[in-house]
């Protein structure tokens, strides 16, 4: 009896993410793309009734990581500006830059983010950009799983962008053999009208399309908003059922009286990108009052240039610090949280319910952590602590999307990741010389 | 003729710490465990006649990274307790697994503390323990830098202890072929009297010792204190002199009115913990401020039970994102602050101002940085940058310590990766199961 699915024996521990429990010894069995069964060793079937199998020795199994904000493309900006004021360095630095981005530009951009994310673990990504087709091609051929958007800015994109991000929206979804879908992305409430917005709020909602946006990120700018409109960005957004819709809203750093109360009774999912939020200045988003009011919460790098990586886990460790840090209290986000966040979280964030936990019938995008990589995995106390407070994304041994190998040792099986470490360099480096 | 010296040629750039100037496309000599020579690859000389060389294509060259502040037999306790609580972290889990270390296990965690060190590149570290002997066995053997001394808390050492730390550090200073050097180290001021603490203050000044101390860590400390003694923490120990001996004081995280002018007139150096700070909920230590008065800040990772790794270029990360979020000013702490709080100014603390820069006449302490070793490595805008702010320690291929090859493409010469790991595995397996 050959079954054509892949086993993966002797798993020294599986966290299952939906629950705490750790599964000890054990076996998976993957089939048609989805977890088939989880036992004990001591049942372990005969390898030979698989076409492929993974001897697990040693490693823990994860869902995989899952990034719910970022901008892929933008790794070709990695290291060209850092440690400016915010407005000169968007003015000066950022959009100089994204100005002279060719739609090839993008696709080589999007490899070097998407073969990052891969070798750090990461099965599945929120992308807000432009010239999204290219991005498309390299999820197809990467193996990733992603939710993409063409974003809006009124004053550039206007009424005919708006149209050709609905048709990227509508002709993509659900390609790839279903590893990509796709969302509507208005850039964010200062950056379009309310008339803007409550059309694309018209168009999510026919068209059963969730919406993607920055939401309230730096202190200035929701100043600013009050000044102009009176209310918050969020009650702003509220005014016209802008929340009735799915909702990816990234960011959410900083909230007005009333604004949690929103959040909450709409289902708002955040993505926190604490990395960037503090590489910019922005500020701490209040993600403990989040969870505490049961708000969903996952995880973001946002792009490469306010990082300036696509690491889960570091960001992971980041926003348990920063909780940490900014209440006096070390017990805020535990190790079982940061796990939750980025995985579980992050799949309802981008409405990707069959994903996120490891339990039998949900798809299989699922990672090996190595827990004798190196130094900082020594003692075993604890392999999730060590994951999340001491290792690096080197750890990261095997990488599983859909049912198929993508990572396998670290190395990646589906990207010629010399030719895009060439192209990447040598784009950026145009850009770079242009603009001196 | 024969000069038995290093070469190291085709460096792609050199970061000299002691300035901001980048030189690019050089070589550099090391004879008699110094820098003996830094040019341009135009004037090479020939390999013949060196007894060893280096080609350093593709990667740059740091001053070897110092951390001033670790307790490394701690690695023992990694992920051994987290998310806890502080009183009950310390009392139910830090302090039981501490009373169980042998002399033994002192060995064994200093040995996975000094390996993880050097394969991070660090190349020198300053610690405050017990058994330091035995710490001082593992310095020797493994060829870093050290600064050591034994921890005295008055309760538990009294006048026995501190004879015993006087000893250790007459004995010990300048050892190791000066790679050792020694401090006294009463742990802090709310654990030592200030009888004890002023008859330190003489014996460091008698013997022409510095001091190693944990200052003003966390709010609750500072606050139990005044209420005890109506002054600071800081305040107090000047009363009494204690800072016109060489201080290393460790965290310095939260000040009094007129704290910060006896930090400056005195010229107390600071080991700067961002992530131990963040981890235990201790606060954000105002660097910013230490910095603008010209005081020296470097940095430290403390223990590993409350980091949870001994990684520098992390540490600094943090310490440049902790301030910038918390003054929500992007452009506060770049780069080459980074690197001279790491090299310079750690050397500054640790009394060994012949390292922390590359510079003709000073110790072969050296780094050599891959940069072209993983997808964070690309593009190339910034090295500096894509070190600090995206890399992890993967990146560190070469490491050299006083002259001599210590770590050579990632890979230990001089301690035995397999026995450390298992050793360091056996005994902190035993110390928890015994006290389950
Ligand atoms: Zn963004
Ligand atoms: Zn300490």
């Amino acid at each position: 009896m050959f079954e054509l699915g892949i086993l993966i024996k002797n798993i020294l521990e599986i966290y299952p993410a939906d629950k705490a429990e750790v599964l000890k010894d054990q076996y998976l069995i993957i089939e048609d793309k989805k977890i088939k069964k989880i036992a004990s060793m001591e049942s372990c079937p005969s390898e030979k009734e698989f076409s492929e199998q993974i001897d697990a020795e040693g490693k823990i199994l994860l869902p995989g990581l899952i990034n719910t904000h970022t901008h892929s493309a933008m790794t070709l900006m990695r290291g060209y500006a850092d440690d400016m004021p915010l407005q000169k360095w968007l003015q000066n630095k950022i959009w100089p830059f994204e100005a002279k981005l060719s739609e090839d530009d993008i696709y080589w951009g999007t490899a070097l983010g998407v073969l990052e994310m891969l070798k750090s673990g990461t099965t599945a990504f929120a992308d807000m950009y432009f010239a999204m087709d290219r991005a498309a091609e390299v999820v197809a051929k990467s193996g990733i799983r992603a939710v993409l958007a063409e974003g809006l800015i009124e004053a550039n994109d206007g009424e005919e962008g708006l149209e050709n991000s609905l048709n990227f929206a509508l002709e993509y979804n659900n390609t790839a053999e279903g590893r990509i879908t796709t969302m509507l992305a208005p850039h964010a409430p200062y950056t379009c009208s309310r008339a803007y917005l409550a059309k694309i709020t018209e168009l999510a909602a026919d068209n059963n399309l969730a919406v993607h946006i920055h939401l309230s990120e730096t202190k200035a700018e929701v100043e600013d908003f009050i000044n102009k409109h009176s209310v918050s960005p969020i009650k702003f957004l509220d005014e016209f059922n802008f929340f009735e819709n799915h909702i990816l809203a990234a960011h959410v750093v900083h909230l007005e009286p009333g604004d949690l109360k929103i959040l909450k009774n709409d289902n708002v999912n955040i993505a926190h990108n604490p990395v960037s939020n503090a590489k910019l200045g922005s500020g701490i988003a209040p993600i403990i009052d989040y969870l505490a009011a049961d708000i969903n919460v996952s995880l973001g790098t946002d792009g490469v240039s306010s990082n300036n990586n696509l690491d889960l886990i570091t960001e992971a460790r980041m926003a348990a610090y920063l909780q940490k840090v900014n209440n006096y209290d070390p017990s805020l986000i535990d190790t079982q949280q940061l796990l939750k966040m980025l995985t579980i979280n992050g799949a309802q964030t981008l409405n990707l319910s069959q994903t996120g936990m490891i339990k039998e019938g949900k798809k299989a995008d699922l990672i090996l952590i190595d827990t004798q990589s190196n130094s900082f995995s020594y003692p075993h106390h604890n392999n999730l602590s060590n994951l999340f407070y001491a290792a690096d994304s080197r750890v990261v041994d095997t990488v599983i999307i859909d049912g198929k190998i993508i990572v396998e040792a670290g190395e990646i099986k589906t990207l010629d990741q010399e030719k895009i470490y060439y192209e990447a360099e040598k784009r950026a480096k145009r850009i770079a010389d242009k603009l001196k």
